[in-house]
Formats: structure tokens, sequence, C-alpha cells
């Protein structure tokens, strides 16, 4: 497994688990490993994570989608999270030995083949996006199922880039390819959630701030502290040190101390030899130096 | 894989590439990897690293040394580098899911197996030691084979852990456990060797600075600067952002700058996980949330 890319597809289903198992069921191949799977009811949504080489993700992923369009009706489909399709998004992520222009050919050609063989229409977004605004998923998912359905025909804007101009039950899908998102939270030391919120405003790529970070600042009340609570959306435009290190500096210009950051959820092995070459002024640490690697890795 | 033990051991044989082949092949057994392999004619002397689950590396390293006593005679050998044995040293380490008492049961239970099959006197060292002063290899390695060949009958001080208290051809072998050797460098921005010989005696544990970490000073001519060359032998104790750190402000306080450092060779991902806890204030960070560990390491 020296090649792996992560997919994490979003099926319109939160309540039926078996309907959940069926489409994880037909996404099991050996070569193809299932990281993860959430079920939210409320959202009436799921998200499954996988990971494995790209030629056998890229037929797991259209077994899944084939299944949802089966199972999953969009006109009888109710829940809080915006959606257009029973499969409603597809990002690929490289992990180790693929580059992001081989996941961008490979959403391109998941595309292609789930409009031609499920006829589904496709957007392609991020990186795999065809027209700059598609970039953004809340663009291409504007007024959701209903109303897409209604304009698909008619409206030049929201032509698919693969499959008929028409929509069934299944809706539509959107595929594309963007780089790991470290999830990564930094508490403060004080119960003032003004000026968690201030540091979120300036250190966020919309403020001005770093590229490549989205930042919300809250408090928790039951610690009685304040969060600035971070996506790092490519960790090699800004990487933790980075964020750390610049919330710290805001927060102590503001006579506020950094209490700890936590990493929610999973952090690629690049993201820790990069923290650990800027740490140590180290002019490159590869990844195949870790003993891990050495011995799972090739 | 997720219990793995690496072992690095040292065979009195650097010159003939067959009698090398022929201990690796010895060795080679499914579930254990050969990471690495080093012969060095001066030294006469050979280092294999390998790495698997505890019973496998057992099992592998057992025949190992049962196929160096058989390949080499101590009597003829001559090289740069102190030996007691054909196999000269077996360290265990704990990489993963492996605890260092676990590694050094194994090491005894190795001991016990060679003494009694192949009749080769045993002593433990390091964690596995039985006798404060058989901590030091080169205490228990004094005189070498030559010496220790007349001693071994009559000196107390030198009665095996295991085996008969007489020697052959294939000598005695030391086996013991100890934690991963992380080999750390940090270059400075002087030619004078004198700041890095004084930065080493400071931080090392012997000159009273950190525990678990030994260091020399040495010019480094070709680039006209000096570096402070480090062995971290217990990353728990002292990790490589403490290490880094205390050679900066130790060299800051002369007035000279850090240049850069450098790992040698491999890493523990925990030293990396450990390092990102320190430099971002995680409480915790557990390999586990390193995905690469998730697609490989279950």
């Amino acid at each position: 497994m020296d090649r792996i890319v992560e997919c994490v597809p979003n099926f319109s289903e939160g309540r039926r688990a078996n309907i959940v198992d069926e489409i994880v069921n037909a996404m099991t191949m050996r070569g193809v490993k299932i990281l993860d799977r959430e079920m939210d009811a409320n959202h009436n949504r799921s998200v499954i994570t996988l990971a494995g080489d790209p030629d056998t993700m890229e037929q797991a992923v259209f077994r899944g989608i084939a299944c949802a369009a089966r199972l999953i009706d969009l006109d009888t489909h109710r829940g809080e999270h915006p959606r257009i399709g029973a499969t409603d998004v597809v990002p690929f992520v490289p992990i180790r030995g693929v580059t992001m222009d081989e996941c961008i050919a490979l959403a391109r050609r998941l595309g292609e083949r789930v409009a031609r063989e499920l006829e589904i229409p496709v957007y392609l977004y991020e990186r795999a996006a065809t027209r700059p605004e598609r970039r953004d998923l809340a663009y291409i998912r504007r007024g959701e199922y209903e109303v897409l359905k209604q304009e698909i025909a008619t409206n030049p804007d929201r032509e698919p880039d693969f499959g008929p101009k028409r929509i069934g039950k299944a809706g539509a899908t959107v595929i594309g390819a963007r780089p790991f998102l470290i999830a990564y939270n930094v508490n403060l030391a004080t119960s003032d959630a003004h000026i968690a919120k201030e540091i979120a405003r300036v250190v966020r790529e919309r403020g001005g701030g770093l590229p490549s970070v989205k930042a919300l600042g809250f408090e928790l009340k039951d610690r009685g502290i304040v969060q600035v609570s971070m996506n790092l959306t490519d960790f090699n435009v800004t990487g933790l040190l980075k964020a750390f290190e610049t919330v710290r500096a805001e927060a102590e210009r503001r006579g506020v101390t950094v209490l700890e950051s936590e990493i929610v959820g999973l952090v690629p092995l690049e993201a820790l030899t990069q923290l650990a070459q800027h740490a140590l002024k180290l002019p490159v640490l590869h990844t195949s130096q870790v003993i891990e690697m050495k011995l799972f890795g090739e």
C-alpha cells in the first residue's frame, strides 16, 4: 500500500442503519479499509471514511454510489443538513504517494462513470471544479435537491459537469478532490468569548490572516474557558505549529494564556514530520524515517 | 502487527558477505522484517536490524545466533571493534504495543535457550542486567574474547547469567533490552570546535545535564561549522524538542546560532507525537490518531 487515497462520501441516510450497512458493504473490497462511519439522525445523513489504492477506491466508491441510488429516495428524504443527492458529496484526499492532480483525475473519471452508468448528474467541486464558483460546495448545493430539480434543465449555471440535465430520485452528486483537513482547537484561559471570536477573526484566511485556515471562537461553558476552533484546510500552506503560535501570540497580546490545544480526529503523518521540521530546524524529515513506516508502509 | 519488537544483533563478521547472507537468511521468517543490514570490514562486524512480533522475533534471532555459532570462529577473528562472541550483542527494543518488561523477559528466555541448546555462555545487559555493573556493555566485554576465555571459569565476576563457565569458538553472547536510541545532531554557525565540545559537556547526562543523553562536540571541517552530536538513549526521558532547545539556549548564551539539526536514521512515531504534544501543548496525541497507523497498524 504505497499509494493511498482517502475518500469521505456523505450519504443522505442517517436513521436506518440497515441501509447504511448495505452501502458500506457495497464499498467493502479487498484493498479498501473502512476507517470510520458516522450516522446523524437529525441530519439524516451518514459520513463514511475509507482509504485504499486509487484504482480500488474508484471501484469501491462507485459501488457505494450505485447502492445509495437504489436505496435512497430524495423525494421522501428529510433532514437538517443541506443535500442534493442520495450520495451527496464525495471528496478524494491524497494521503500517501498520490498527488492532488491524480485525485482530481480520479474524481473526474468517477464522475463520468456515475453519469454514464447511473444517469446521475455530477458536479465537480473544490480542486476538481471546472468553474471557479463551483469550488464552493454550498454554491453547487444552493436550494438543495428541491430547487435543483426545477432549475437543472433550464438554468445554464446549474448544468452538470457530467450526465443528464434532469434529476431522478437519487438526486445529483458532487465529486471532487481536496487536501486533508485537520480539525485543530486551541483553548484559552479566559471565560471571555469575545476574545476567542476576535482571535478567530484575526487568524482566519477570510479576515486576512493565515491562508487555508478557517476559524471560529466559542465558549466552552462547562469548563469556563473559550476555544479558537480551526480547520486547517491545507497543512502544507499553514501547519499545526504556525496555527498554534499565531493563536498564542494573539492571546498573549490580549493578556490571555493558552491552556492547551487538541487535534480532533485523524492527522496525516506528514503533518507531524512537517511540525518536527519547523520545531527542530530540520532541513528535511522523511516519513520513511519513521520506523512504523518501514514496518507497515512498504 | 500490533505488537512489535525491534532487534539489532551484532555479528563478528564484516568481510565475507556470503556468511552474513547465511545469517540473515536464517533470521528471515514470515512475520519478521529485515530493516537494515550493515557490514564494516575494518570492524569485521555486521549489524542487522530486524523487527516483528515478539514470539517470531525470539525464534528468528535464535536461528541467527545458531547460524553465526556454526560459521564464525572467534579464534581466528580479527577486527577493530571489541567483541566477545560470534553473535556479540543482541539488544531488544520495544517499538509498539510491547513493554520494556516484556522485552526483558524475551531477552532472558532467548538467553536461557541459547545457553541450553547451543552451550554458549550468555550475559544479560542494559535493562535486562542481573547485576548493576552488567548494565554496561563495555564492562561485560572488557578484555574481549581472549581475556574472557581465560577468566570465565575462575573469576566469579565473569560468571555468565546462563550457560557453561567455559567458552568455545563461538565465544559468549550479550543479550538485553533497551529503549530505542535516537541519533540526533545540532549544527552550530561557528567554526570554533571548543564551543561544540563545551555545549556537549553541559548537555550530556554524564556532565549533570539532560538525563538519558550522550553528547560529543565535533568540527565539520568541510562545512566550516561545528556539531553537537547526541544519542537520546530514552526519548521518554529527554525527547527531541528538549534536546534541541537546550542546545539552542546554550549556543545563544555563547552568542552562536543554531543552523539546523538532523535526525540520523530512524525515529519511532511516538517520538514525533511526543514532540507535537510539547510544541502544541497537547495533553495527548495518540499514535492511533495518525492516519497511516489506521491504515497499516491494525
